[in-house]
């Protein structure tokens, strides 16, 4: 998928919810913990119930290799399941990989190969190396960590050089000429809200993947209004709001209607920005 | 194993070399492929050829996620291997990973707990949220990037503030006080001899895992020279060097005699700095 496809899709489905399948065996329903697979069982029904208001689906790889080579089927299988639903998704593999030139192409192997995700997260900390291997697969994106949702994100992403530029400034900056804007897209965290105008400015037209919203506390309207661009260019991601909505035998109802509470007021901003 | 333990294992072995298990399925020698399992086939008779040698182990996780959960699987046959022919062996998984707390604390027990290592990498990049979730396992170790050996470690590990503090400077500086010398150590690679002199002021005690030696042009000589300190306080790892240094029948004997060669150049080392 292409940076115009993501936003033909985003148009279709008047959405640009993404779901964070941070599935953690240790918050899903009772009932679902007989089952032979509970973390694929749990997954299945939330995409059920949310694939009518999501564009994408962003699994967290630590919540599967806590469980292992199980772990690792649980993802295969759910991967599998969502593209067996729709062609119309896109999956990206949060797993902020980051290594030196040859082991980064394994990597790239495993996410693009392998799991065949549309997009992965990578940490910038090494350079170019980490990711020109993901940039030689076509319709394949790198998804950069630049400005991260969490509290410690502060403690290096800010660093500051003699002319006021930061960090995850130099990141963009820097990466934004390594591939295109159907290559590479950057994660900013839904609580740097002040941050995203100026980001917008370094980089008006690349999609971002805003993590943050929900139970860490960023606000989707901010967000839309400060990073919103002429293809919409966003991505926000929405993983315990949405799977935890109930803990109950309703969780996958609780979670469809949550979805949906998100794809509304993301189709009123889509809407008020002209772009459907 | 505590920082002290580490050293007396050093002491024991007159060695301090680390052996980077990046086994690539495409180089192992023909005859093994035919084995149920070939990476762990290859693994095994790297382990019991290099094992007299050798102090630690340091598998790098793309290499094992590029075959999925079968990869998986070799992973943790291979260190339950490892302990079983040894208890004084120190296992990094190195996975340079990097999340949010919640995140970390999976990877934390991925590694710690499903894999049973000492250490993992991490990429400091999202700050101490990523880390601390590790410091909480005693006796277990967080090995933060600082200065890496690739190329393009520059983009952005030498960005440099208006005091002339550059990022990897301000990662050490700021991460040393997040834990101990039990629990924290670096990664610095062997490429960048010119910058562990400086690296030593910052952090005297510390332990350095050093990559890049053999294969990427490091230099054992100068890293010894610059980076040994009276715990030793040096990991230096040989991954390619050792694994294929033949192809054949015989690449473990040749794997073998290669971890003496270093070790010997170790020794002297150790001897010449009066730790041994």
């Amino acid at each position: 998928m292409n940076h115009e496809q993501l936003f033909q899709l985003i148009r279709k489905k008047k959405s640009f919810l993404c779901v964070g399948l941070d599935t953690d065996i240790k918050k899903i329903p009772e009932h679902l913990k007989e089952d032979p697979d509970p973390c694929f069982a749990f997954n299945k029904e939330i995409i059920d119930a949310t694939l009518p208001f999501a564009v994408a689906y962003k699994p967290n790889l630590a919540f599967y290799e806590v469980q292992g080579a199980a772990g690792w089927e649980s993802l295969k299988k759910t991967l599998h399941y969502l593209r067996s639903q729709s062609k119309d998704v896109f999956i990206i593999a949060d797993a902020k990989r980051g290594d030196i030139g040859n082991t980064s192409g394994m990597y790239a192997q495993a996410f693009f190969d392998e799991l065949s995700v549309d997009a992965v997260t990578l940490s910038p900390y090494m350079g170019k190396d980490t990711v020109s291997p993901f940039l030689e697969y076509k319709n394949r994106w790198a998804v950069l960590l630049a400005l991260t949702s969490n509290a410690s994100a502060s403690n290096f992403q800010y660093f500051e050089n003699a002319k006021g530029q930061k960090l995850f400034e130099k990141v963009i900056e820097t990466s934004k000429s390594w591939g295109t804007t159907d290559q590479i897209m950057y994660v900013v965290g839904a609580t740097k809200t002040e941050a995203l105008k100026e980001i917008r400015e370094i980089i008006p037209e690349h999609f971002l993947l805003v993590p943050g919203v929900g139970a860490q506390g960023g606000s989707l309207h901010d967000v839309a209004k400060f990073g919103m661009n002429d293809h919409c260019g966003l991505l926000v991601n929405s993983s315990r709001g949405i799977l935890y909505a109930s803990s109950g035998l309703d969780f996958a109802v609780k979670a469809g209607e949550k979805a949906r509470e998100i794809q509304r007021e993301m189709e009123v901003m889509l809407n008020s920005h002209g772009l459907i």
